[in-house]
């Protein structure tokens, strides 16, 4: 089974304001509420390729119950953790730009922890872990490290998809899959980087600290794969920008896509610059068809 | 029993952004979550007062499950009638000015109103109904005139709290209590207001046209009060206004706690005033103890 983690999960409430003033009583034009965080975002895309992922992490309250109904009615399964206070509501605001008003979050209780670590001790060895997006405020930075930990006793595989601190920290449990982008690269090794050439020396030294394989995600640019076998460079595929949110969660669903079928890493890499690129161009997670004809656009380059 | 009617309730959802930035990713600094509406302020207030009340209207899905939990609550008995679709999120933005983004709400199938005209022909003779606030898109604009011509069957007293046709196609029916503010009776009649004198005119127009009690609330300048035997003006009591959302629906409210307390309509209408600036000068509806602060700095000059 595949777990996707969403820690901190939201109803991601949409709302189109034709002419919004600030100070002033807007009308909306339209609005829309679907579930939302990076691990969910994972599950959606491998949910449209046909693999089942389970989702774990905190939901609360009725708006909990809202983003465990709405992902169960697409048939993603679901053994989040109840939590006391209420899943958070984060507003993406639709004028001529779009404005994003994240909220807080609940709070995470002790009980609440040790329930959420009971559901970690029960994934089994064969079993694939997603750990993505933020961390609620009230549980402690290393929380990622704690889950790594367990997932380790039984040489669990994971695959993590954060930045800074929170990466490097575990990085040394040797993770599947990480997935900076450019910028995250850059600011995990303080650096600026210019070429090519220079993410895949910054992306091996992320193998030499544990990663087992490295998607780079360079935007308009394209993506970089490395592993201690190969480097491939997949430029971009041409096409108009729609959404940018849940396009790196798409590459990464794309990868466990090709894995999950036994296809090579640079197979699964195609899928994986396939998904994150069907995202990118459409309103919501990339459908399945949409991903096999950017899958037939996509070319891989060894360096 | 009295009755107040929220055709299009609402869970307003209250964001604090410190440093708000149109086309930016905001993080909120907090948030908060209440049912809204204008039948249900009435509501409210009437339930800091001790005197109970139902609440009748349309609420839908895991939002409306939780406008109904809430009221239900703080002891606010309800009635609403089941709709398919989801009440509303209304956003109340607050940086160093306050944006509303009031959402479009649900759509009222023929069924739904059936059933809730249902429950409009269960209410007695010796009842009291409140009507206030907008009427969902779905509906026609003769919603409130429907309903009235119920009420009239069975001589039930009513209240209504709108505007503009909305109220007037609804004054040969009798209303116990209109409640205009300034702009809204000059809209009535198309015309411009500039003394107390020219206020006690048109209020008495709306005598004329059916309305038994009339007080039209003039923000900063107090409020005037008009039946066939007596005019009477209120000055503003002094304070620094923190909220004026519910300042309208609280003068209602604490006009019905003095009629169903039997006490006179100037009496009613103290208690009215007395409402009306608690709650303005407080952040939520205005608590038993302030209101009768207020009522104590209550005076009631006659014309």
């Amino acid at each position: 089974m595949i777990y996707t983690t969403t820690l901190n999960p939201s109803i991601d409430y949409i709302v189109k304001v034709l002419n919004f003033k600030e100070g002033e009583t807007n009308r909306s034009h339209y609005e829309m509420k679907i579930p939302g965080g990076k691990g969910i975002m994972v599950s959606k895309l491998l949910n449209n390729l046909g693999i089942n992922s389970h989702n774990i992490g905190f939901v609360g309250g009725f708006t909990g119950d809202f983003i465990e109904k709405s992902l169960k009615e697409i048939g993603i399964g679901t053994d989040f953790t109840k939590i006391k206070d209420d899943s958070r509501i984060n507003v993406k605001l639709k004028t001529k730009i779009e404005t994003e008003i994240n909220a807080k979050g609940p709070k995470i209780r002790p009980e609440e922890e040790n329930d959420f670590f009971g559901k970690i001790k029960n994934i089994k060895e064969d079993d694939l872990v997603v750990l993505s997006g933020s961390i609620p405020n009230s549980l402690s930075n290393d929380f990622y490290e704690r889950i790594v930990v367990e997932l380790n006793k039984k040489n669990i595989q994971f695959i993590i998809d954060t930045t800074g601190k929170k990466l490097l920290r575990v990085l040394k449990y040797k993770p599947f899959l990480i997935k900076p982008n450019k910028k995250e690269l850059e600011d995990l090794f303080d650096v600026e980087v210019n070429s090519l050439e220079e993410i895949i020396i910054y992306g091996k030294k992320l193998l030499d600290l544990g990663a087992k394989n490295v998607i780079v995600s360079l935007g308009a640019q394209g993506a970089v794969f490395v592993n201690k076998f190969m480097s491939i460079y997949a430029p971009a595929i041409k096409g108009k920008l729609v959404n940018s949110v849940g396009a790196g969660d798409s590459m990464v669903g794309g990868f466990i896509f090709g894995i999950e079928n036994e296809l090579s890493v640079e197979e699964s890499f195609k899928w994986a610059v396939a998904s994150g690129t069907a995202t990118a161009f459409s309103e919501d997670i990339g459908s399945r068809k949409f991903i096999e004809e950017m899958y037939s656009k996509v070319t891989l380059i060894k360096k």
